[in-house]
Parts: C-alpha cells; structure tokens; sequence
C-alpha cells in the first residue's frame, strides 16, 4: 500500500519546510507539511508568524493554487494536526474537507486540546493515520514547545565558550575571542531559534552584551531577559535598546521599574527566601508566557545558579582548542564529594565549527519524557 | 598502467597490516607490505618485533611460501624500504632481488641512513616507484618513529580524563572513575601503543598506579619513566613492578639509585637550572634511547611543566559529559594577560567512546615539520 521509504523521504522534506522556520513561529512551534498524490509532490508549506495559517493550511492551499485535488493525496505533517480553535481555526477541520486518503505524522502534540483528538478527528474522518515518522528529529526541532505543553516550563539550553580546559576567560578578565568567528556565528544562529535570550547583571555590568541576534539573519530578535536580583541594572545598558525585555529582580523599586515601563521594559519581582531571584517560579512564568526555548548564556554565578536549580535542560559547549589554565570557570558549582552527585549529560551531537569543537548534551531524563509525551498509541 | 584506486585499495591493506603490529615493533615502525600480481595479492607481511624480519621481508617470503613468483609485481609497502644494514640486512636488497615491476610507497623514511636511498637503490635497479600513497595515514601510525628519525625526540601526547569544564578530580581527590570503561579502555590502547608511559611522583605519591596496561592485551609492555626531581619514589610504589623503568632525577643518590639498579631500574639526574628534570634534555636523552612514543599521563603540575617546556605534541584528552564545578584542573599552567599567548591546537579526532568524548588535537607545526620530512621528491 504505502512504502515506508517514501514515508521517511517526504517527512524529510517536511522536517526541513519546518526548518526554513525555525526563527520566526514562536510560540508556535515549527511544523511542516507535504501533500504526495501519487508518489508526486502537489502542495508544500510551513507555519507562518503568530496570527498565520498553520503548515497544514499553506500546504492545501498551495496545492489549491497548483489546481491539484488533495482527495485521496497522503499529507505529512511533522506535529499532529490542531483540533481546536486558537489564533486559527482547527487544521483538522481544513484537512478532513480536503479528503486526503492519509495522513503521516511525526509526532503527537502533547498541548491538553490536541493530544491525540486530532488524530481521532481524523480517523473518525476515515482518514489513515501512521504515527511516529521520525519521531526524534521532529522532537528537537520543537523541543521547547514540546517542554511547555508536557511541564509547562520552557526548554533551556545554556550556552558557553571556553577552552578545552573549561575556561572562559583569562584571569584578566580577557574572553574575546576564544572561540572563532564560526562558532560564533553558530551561537547567534541559537540565539536566533530561541524565544528569548536570558543573561545576568554580571554580565551586563562586566560586558555591556547587546544580547541581540547579528551573525546570523534573522526577521525576528528573541526577547530578552535579565536577571538582575538586586535590580542594579544601568539604564543606559545596551541591552536595553528598545527590543521586547523582561527583567526579574528580587527587590521592589516602583520608580526605576516605571521608568523601565516607558520603554516596554516589564519588570517582576520574584524573590526566594535568599532575596535572588526564584529561578523556579521565573521558569514557570516563562511557560506561562508561552516561552518554549532559553537561549541562557551568562558568567559563572548564573551559569551555576541556573545549573543548580535543575534549569538547565541541555548544554551548548563551544570548545577552543587551547588550554588556559587559570581563568573564570564555565560555571561556579557546589564543592561535591562523591562522583554520582554531579549531573550527567548524554553527548547528542559534536562536530567541528572552524577550528572550534561544538559540544552539545542533555540531560537524558528530561528528553525521555518529553519524548513519550509526543509518542502516539498504535 | 596503473589504476590509482587500486593503488589507495592496496596500500590501505598493507596500513591495516602495520596497524596489527602497533603494540609490538618499537622501537623499529609498524610497517605493513603488501605485493600484488596482476591484481591479485600473492604476499603480505608486517614487519615482526626488534630483530625480526621487517615488513617486506615477510611479504616476499609469504609469496614465496605460496609458490608464487615476485618478478613484475607490484609492492606496497607503509614507509620507504631500509637501504642499511641495522639489526637485519636493507630490504632494498631483498627487493631487488626479487624484482618487482613496481614498489608503491606511502612515504620516505627521513631516518639519514634511509631517507630517499631506499627508493634511489630500486630505481637505479629499474623498479618503478611511486610515493605518497595515504601518506597522513602512515605517517600518524608512525608519528613517533617519524618524530625521532627528523628531530631526535620523541612524540609526546597527553593524555587528560576530564569533566567538561576541565576538573580531572573533585577538591577531595577523588577521581575514580570520572571517564567510564570504554574511555579508560582506549587509554590503555594508547600506552600499548607507546614505547613509554610517563608519570610523575605526585600521581606516584597520590596514587599509587601501576602504570602498565591492563584493559587492552598486548604482548609488550611499554616502558615505564617516572619523574621525580627529589627523587622521592617509596621503593615499594606498585609503579615498581619490576617492568623496565628509567627515573629521572634532579638529586643524586647513589645508594638508592644502586637498589633500584639492582632492580633493573635505571635512574638518570638531569637537573635543570631550578633543580628540576630538565625536561628538554630529558626528551633529547629518550631520542638518543631509540624512544618514538611517550604517553604521558600525570597529574596538574607535571602536565603544566611539559607543555610550558613544548615537550607534548598532542593532547589525548577523554572528556566526561559532567561538570564539576570546583576540582583539580587539567594543567597548571602560567597565567595569560592575552589568548595569543596561548599554545593552540587543531583538532584531528573526535568521537564518542561509551558516554565519554575522546578529543585529539595536535600542534599543527609539529605535525606539518614531520610530513615534510616524509614527502619524497617526485
């Protein structure tokens, strides 16, 4: 009937119309779509910005423009289709008029009002549906709204650069660059994928850092977030040039926080019972905010606080192949005793940029859950 | 005449054939030869331990062992045929005998004794000859040989187990284990692999290892150096096994050198200037004692005074997916003021063994000196 080679071939192709919008769906999460009939390709699309038709919607409708009849087509699609109305009309409800015999998905949306009734919608439709059509690669394209439907925190990763000792500055303070214009631009291009780019006072005060997205293009800057518990941050800092910014604190000031509302700056005060920042309840509020990825790339103090209280869910590891000896640690942790109360990662992929080593790892627990989150029953 | 891919295809058989003897020829290389009559292989051989026949030697009396006849063969051998009598008569002459159309090498041999006579001696005989057939493939299975014939001293990798941010132990010392069984694994395989394993009185004193190989079998032991300035080493240190063992020191005495003599183990005083083993001279010495490779694997200060000093030419670095925050670091080195005074390394080899990362990285210099010296003039 179908082969399953051909199923594999055209989710490809969809993971990678969801890939060309990787920058700019949020908080939507990135999916793509493609209409075989036939063993011919006659519609193709992805989700639009915020308010667009879904990858589901595009690609019917491109098939509509090509004059092609979807009835009887298969249809991939890279996250189960909508059942409900949100900011669009349900995809479900688009494709069941459009009467395709078929439709493969890579993955379940985990979200409370899809999870699974798009697929039933589907199937009460007498549409065949197959399920888990690689699965994994379309689970890290949309990792952090995966995180935010399953625990409703978003997904972090923690960036950081340093030399093969794990040193990300020189005593002196001196970090610019130790890792080359390649890798670089490979931060930017993480920058430019997350929801929001968070940072702390430290490094604002150290580095004055734009926090922006510039080595890579990008129709759309992440927002930006400080943490800054004793709310020390200069209101001249570059950072706050004027781009969407949230700023936690763990001290109330009514006038400087006003004065950062003239220019859509919103400030929240969520102390813990050590007047820092709660971490804990910023990362909720973020899921509440519909952050699905944290791009976090700081010093030490934050780098360990965030590590710390379990934010972390995956690290973004540039390596320069050089050694520093003394220097500022990738992260200021606990003194530990025992070598199993460190936190493991699992390596999931490492590759060369430049001259530098791109090291990525996550902590396998979190992946596991999010990922039988998105497993759909037979 | 020749195809080029059956060229790479034969010489890949005659590597494979020297890798198999990478434990066992030291301090002579690994060579492997193979000889081919029209497209078929009717001789191989690798070169056999210290005394034994070399490479070709073997091959030529393989073919003859299966009847077959060298005249107009073609044969690939891993490094330039030797033209001296040294611990067996030049294989040039063997060759020549045996008249071959055709001698493929992969590079020259810059031993002076050698160094393009070899190939000289079978085209004044009227054999063809080409050279530089996978030349970096011989030349990394040999680098240490090629090290010592160009430049009097030895290949020198260090080899590190680290958590990602560099700490090779926790702040109380513990270690054991950081990497995990497969990473320790190929650690062995690189002391196998060496002509010897050098460590320092501080690992000695702290730890107690062996320092021979244990998770890989070998039929060969490498030596064992252990530095030790004041001449510190407790007489009963496992380190002390009775293996072949130099020590070097920056203090004399007599009557402790004359005990561990009678042990077999031989103690040198090379003192530098600050009485320390002046490691420079030390190297020049293991040059002289026909040492190609040294696998180095100490603690923070040792590692520091070998890099300082330019003695390591590659970092064998074993990278744990953790980070420990606080711990020893990998090397105690000289504080920078800028990133160009840092030593810097490229990258040659990064892959995953079990959970950890293996990352070599070499200095690029180091590496281009020693091809040069093995290219052979067209």
């Amino acid at each position: 009937m179908h082969d399953p080679s051909d199923d594999l071939m055209w989710m490809r192709r969809a993971l990678s119309l969801a890939e060309g919008v990787l920058y700019t769906t949020t908080p939507n999460p990135r999916v793509g779509c493609v209409i075989v009939q036939g063993g011919r390709l006659i519609g193709e699309g992805a989700t639009q910005p915020v308010g667009g038709p879904h990858a589901e919607v595009m690609a019917l409708r491109d098939a509509q423009a090509r004059g092609e009849s979807v009835a009887g087509a298969t249809v991939y699609v890279t996250l189960e289709p909508c059942s409900h109305y949100g900011r669009t009309p349900p995809c479900v409800d688009a494709l069941v008029a459009a009467a395709p015999a078929r439709v493969v998905i890579a993955m379940g949306d985990p979200n409370p009002q899809v999870n699974g009734q798009g697929l039933a919608r589907l199937r009460a439709a007498g549409i065949a549906v197959t399920a888990g059509v690689l699965l994994d690669d379309a689970l890290a394209l949309n990792i952090g709204f995966i995180a935010r439907m399953h625990r409703g925190t978003p997904w972090m990763w923690l960036k950081m650069a340093s030399s093969l000792d794990g040193r990300s500055a020189l005593p002196n303070g001196v970090s610019q660059w130790i890792t080359g214009p390649d890798a670089r631009a490979d931060g930017h291009h993480w920058r430019a994928r997350s929801c929001a780019v968070l940072t702390g006072i430290g490094t604002v005060l150290a580095d004055d850092p734009q926090m922006n997205v510039r080595a890579v293009s990008t129709p759309r800057q992440p927002r930006k977030i400080l943490l800054d518990s004793r709310f020390e941050v200069p209101l001249d800092a570059r950072l706050l040039d004027g781009a969407p910014t949230w700023i936690f604190t763990a001290r109330e000031d009514a006038a400087k926080a006003a004065v950062l509302a003239d220019r859509g700056i919103v400030v929240t005060c969520l102390p813990d019972a050590a007047g820092k920042v709660d971490l804990t309840a910023m990362m909720q509020w973020l899921g509440r905010h519909e952050i699905n990825e944290v791009h976090a790339e700081a010093g030490e103090k934050l780098n360990g606080s965030l590590l710390r209280t379990g934010c972390v869910d995956e690290l973004l590891l540039y390596l320069a192949p050089m050694l520093l000896g003394e220097g500022a640690a990738m992260a200021k942790l606990p003194v530990l005793t025992q070598l199993d109360q460190a936190q493991r990662y699992r390596y999931t992929d490492v590759r060369q940029l430049g001259d530098d080593l791109r090291v990525r790892a996550q902590v396998e627990a979190r992946w596991q859950s999010l990922r039988k989150a998105v497993e759909v029953a037979a």
